[in-house]
């Protein structure tokens, strides 16, 4: 038995998220639907999260366990050979036993776009959520700083969520231009469900001059799902990297 | 009665291609359908020319006539409220009752994507064709200077054509490179059918070596379409730019 790690980036435009469900088509269920052809065996795959449907990854990782004797750097062509095309492996490498996809990542960047051009990029409608005012960046970075750090985000979470320990820590979160394109960029420990939606969709409405900056702090405060923004769509975020120790 | 000319952007995966088919959904039947419920009027577009199922296009031309009084500059707002995300209308100007997007077309420009990177691009599998094995670009730039001219390019042409006349020019067919990726530029006063993914087709087969830069002198002398490469495949093709006299 071996245990292999993968990196994957998709398109999660045609999927219903990542997670297997019944009658659904989701990505692990075809990366596991190509181990099965390929190896034979009824193969489980871990991975270091779950992203929503619609939601991309550059950098998603997963691991499994094997008997195949396939060498180490033939694996990603032949489950890329397998896959459809919405499904890249991007790499492969033989981990120890004790690997874990989920429980050992030590920090996940996540990175959301907004195609804030006049009339949409018909060419980016899958990748990234178009809002057609210019945004106040300026602003959106000051309501970004209150953040970083250490903080319960019960506000920025899923009002369906069931996990008891809501604090997380964000490392960065940082507002880019790209051409008429606006990118948030978060970095953090762990985040909790919808919680990078729901953050790009609260510094969106302070770029729209609906909120003050400074309201994130009552909003952190408030522990309160009610006080922040609407939920970025789905289409916009991509799962961009994810950090383990010894990288 | 006014005449209007519309730049028009798509994003051509889902759709059976530009012109009207019964049964199909097509990028002029949508845009039709639409001006109707926007006017109430039966209106029929004319374009600049037609696109195959999965080519894109940036910059495509279409003229309609119209009883409707909306004013100019709310066109392409109300246009794209009612067109879904994957057709976007980029402009409308009034133009001269005589004005014809297909007859007056002066010359057009395709673009072609080739994905040429180690491993595909997952955000690029919709605009560009993965080949895997780097190309040989200056193979190809030295094939493509001999299609630059006025020829009779029957080579270069599905043999399902009737079009008798298959002599055009093509003013500029350039090879370049922009990161992973390989775009084929190809700027003419008109293409045949399947013109520009032919001469792909074949410039790629250049650039794997499996032809000489010169074969593409013989090619165009023998005028016979099984001379030529493969047709490469639609999704990596993009009307880019119709050019009028007045521009």
């Amino acid at each position: 038995m071996r245990r292999l790690k993968c990196r994957v980036a998709y398109d999660g435009t045609d999927f219903s998220g990542f997670q297997v469900q019944p009658e659904q088509v989701t990505i692990q269920g075809e990366i596991e639907a190509a181990l099965q052809r390929i190896t034979g065996e009824t193969i489980q795959i871990a991975g270091s999260g779950r992203t929503d449907a619609g939601v991309h990854a550059r950098g998603q990782v997963f691991h499994f366990d094997t008997r195949s004797g396939i060498p180490i750097e033939k694996w990603a062509f032949v489950l890329n050979n397998q896959l459809p095309d919405s499904i890249v492996i991007l790499s492969v490498e033989e981990a120890s036993p004790d690997f874990h996809a989920r429980f050992d990542a030590k920090a996940k960047e996540y990175r959301y776009c907004i195609d804030n051009g006049p009339v949409a990029n018909v060419f980016r409608h899958r990748y990234a959520d178009h809002i057609r005012s210019p945004l106040d960046l300026e602003a959106m970075r000051q309501a970004a700083r209150h953040l970083v750090g250490t903080h319960d985000f019960t506000s920025f979470c899923s009002a369906k969520t069931f996990v008891e320990d809501k604090v997380r820590t964000v490392y960065d979160l940082r507002v880019e231009a790209a051409g008429d394109e606006v990118w948030v960029i978060c970095r953090g420990n762990g985040f909790l469900y919808n919680m990078v939606r729901i953050i790009v969709g609260t510094l969106v409405e302070v770029g729209q001059g609906k909120r003050q900056p400074d309201e994130l702090l009552s909003i952190l405060q408030g522990r309160d799902r009610e006080l922040a923004g609407k939920t970025a769509p789905a289409k916009g975020l991509t799962m961009w990297e994810v950090f383990y120790e010894d990288e």
